[in-house]
């Protein structure tokens, strides 16, 4: 693997094996010192054309943990469209020894653009309402490790909630949780659904209280606030209504199931009780995680191939 | 102790430990190469709601002193209001792993609010005109290496000059100067001293002139420009003819008083003499300093208890 | 050498030596780990009045690689004029153990104004149209790499074309390439030369065809858009026309000439072909010895005057 741009880029033993490592990535954050000089001389530069400082300080915490070099390449809105000028910048920053790129972008397809200029690996963090990897993965990461699955999902039910359509969570959790063989229902009104689900793999249902007595999982996708305003939702108290985890939804959960969401919350549009009071919240988890996962795939990415413990530096 | 959100944190045996502590660090900050391993591993985040390149500098090149990882959350004036977001903020990043935040910020009380929310440590770096702990720390350790003080501040006697009542430097060097055992006289027009002193401990005068030959230590303010506008002072110019440093003051300051100012200066203002050129100037040394005694903070906060030279690791 | 302000600041064996430990640079940047603990300790800040992010990762990069700690100060274009306040900040910055500055600033003269109140060392990553003498480095690097050069410059022929009135980089380049003997020719219409070129050692052509097949080095400047504006140009398309790398002019090249570009460029404006086919492009080559060339001049400056191979310590 030398990218990581969709869950596409691998199928179910890659996968396993990165939630394998990320094991061995949790394992190191849990030492007095959490830090191992496995990516030294690395360098990990982040290409972010749309804000996400918690997804940039999620990687740079990873590459740091690793010893990896980091740097930011803050880009205006304004390059977006100069096609040109940004191949000559990846170029350029290629040029003068970069190993990977972290690129986020509103539009769809744009790491994959990059990587056709550059030799450095790039690890999609979000394009459009595409992809976004690494986010399946450390959801992925934190059910295995809460309900402690072995091998793959088989027999796990995960509803996911809300705008399906807008998602590019939806989108890389559904492709993951099913490739590792989970059942996902899919829980929306109509009009943030998108037009096809053909090949999804999913059921679909539009009724969030049919569906709360019988999952695993119940991950709830942020609502945006302008959705309201293009009228596909009546309005965000309506939505509450009926697709929002109210308490006395919560108390329909099973005992162990678990609540999960992306970050960052709308509390009272798509979460109506308080997540600290949940013994199934994991949505803190889901954030710790996200660094594990994240030096699983600059390690898997960057590591020259060899495995964790067998590097002949000791790099662990 | 786990936060430095007040001088309050801290009672007189520990104000001398860190003062203490400084030293060793300062000794560090001498050598060849001035960085140790003692905080390999730890992440300090620094989260300033108001900018202030010049503090967070100082945190930054103190953290990396001692080998730990930094990291720079902005958070635009914008998020200032939102409570419910600012929580979600404090407790993801914490939730990455981060063992300390300094926090700036314009309201009163910021510091506190946000360590309910984490179990990292928490450095006060000014909290609108409340508190601003570790310059209080640096400006009694200055006193107290350059007119060599050895135990508490017995005898000395300081004054602090101007804008007392918007100041948090002049609140946190008042409350920790006196519980060294200063005295400490403050001189300002009655229209820029807080309605109230009351356990202060402290002397008030309106004319600098009445003690300026009988200090040892001249602390002078920084003048917000917006108080003229305000009608606080009756003019700059005027203020300056009353309360600055002009060269016929310097010249009754006693051959070992110093003069201090927490910068950034307004030359011409609170300060009318070029600082290079008075022998007790120690407005640099400030600044020097200011990188040790941050030092000792983080690494009291974060160095695991251990003392600077006892670590079983050899962390100094 | 304690800065670096203009190629001035050298001599031709200054320079040759620069080149000679930029080639050792270039070793440790091809070895699997590219880092060696050089500058450990140090610290290097950039102070960039002017955005250019590809010049500060460039610098960033190299500091990273000879572990020294590096710290942005970004400038609003606001404080340029505050000569005092300036000062003020400079002389703090280095009040907290700063080794050096990286500067860039639209007004010449600033790296000398600047390393008047400070003992750290002053790179000057350009001034105004005046110097960017790392510019002219790389590029004498990369020449020397490129055409095999041994000792010095004497029998090489570069071509220059373009904007030289409002170029540091043509100045620059001009003084070190003259310096290490090479014949410079400047090719640009009138309205983009200098009033006066007495002292500058150059010829000077008005017709890019006149000089095309009998150069070893074609030097395209970067044009400033506002140029057009300006009327010192008759059009973008007039320019790129006389003055353009077309694909006619390519195929007049010598076989071993280079085509060489600050960067960015201008597609379709100074180099009309794919830079990417021309066999003599040294476009990529630039910004990959840029970071070599960075690390030796922070190396001279910051290493305490130990050769690169005779530190005791064995720094590399």
């Amino acid at each position: 693997m030398s990218h990581l741009r969709s869950i596409a880029d691998l199928d179910r033993d890659r996968a396993l094996g990165l939630l394998s490592l990320a094991d061995s990535m949790a394992e190191i954050n849990a030492r007095p010192i959490p830090k191992v000089p496995a990516l030294r001389g690395r360098t990990v530069v982040s290409l972010f054309f749309e804000d996400s400082t918690r997804t940039r300080l999620s990687f740079e915490t990873a590459a740091k943990r690793l010893s990896a070099d980091t740097m930011n390449f803050s880009v205006s809105t304004s390059s977006v469209n100069k096609g040109e000028s940004l191949r000559d910048t990846i170029e350029t920053i290629t040029a003068m020894g970069v190993d990977a790129f972290v690129v986020r972008h509103k539009s769809t397809g744009v790491p994959w653009q990059i990587s056709r200029w550059t030799d450095a690996s790039i690890v999609n963090a979000g394009d459009g309402w595409h992809q976004h990897p690494t986010q399946a993965l450390l959801d992925a990461f934190t059910i295995r490790r809460r309900l402690s699955v072995t091998g793959d999902f088989a027999g796990l039910h995960v509803a996911i909630v809300g705008d399906i359509k807008h998602s590019r969570v939806a989108r890389s959790d559904v492709q993951l949780l099913t490739l590792l063989g989970a059942k996902v229902t899919l829980v929306a009104p109509a009009s943030l659904l998108p037009p096809s689900l053909e090949g999804w793999g999913v059921e679909v249902s539009n009724s969030l209280d049919a569906v709360i007595d019988r999952i695993d999982v119940l991950y709830l996708l942020r609502m945006q606030m302008e959705r309201q305003e293009q009228s596909l939702v009546p309005s965000l108290g309506e939505y509450s209504v009926r697709f929002g985890l109210t308490e006395s939804r919560a108390r329909r959960l099973q005992s162990h199931a678990l609540v999960m969401h992306p970050g960052p919350m709308n509390r009272g549009v798509e979460i109506v009780v308080d997540p600290a009071e949940l013994p199934g919240s994991a949505i803190l988890d889901q954030v710790t995680n996200g660094v594990s996962v994240r030096m699983a795939v600059l390690f898997d990415l960057l590591g020259s191939g060899t495995g964790l413990h067998e590097t002949s530096g000791g790099a662990l």
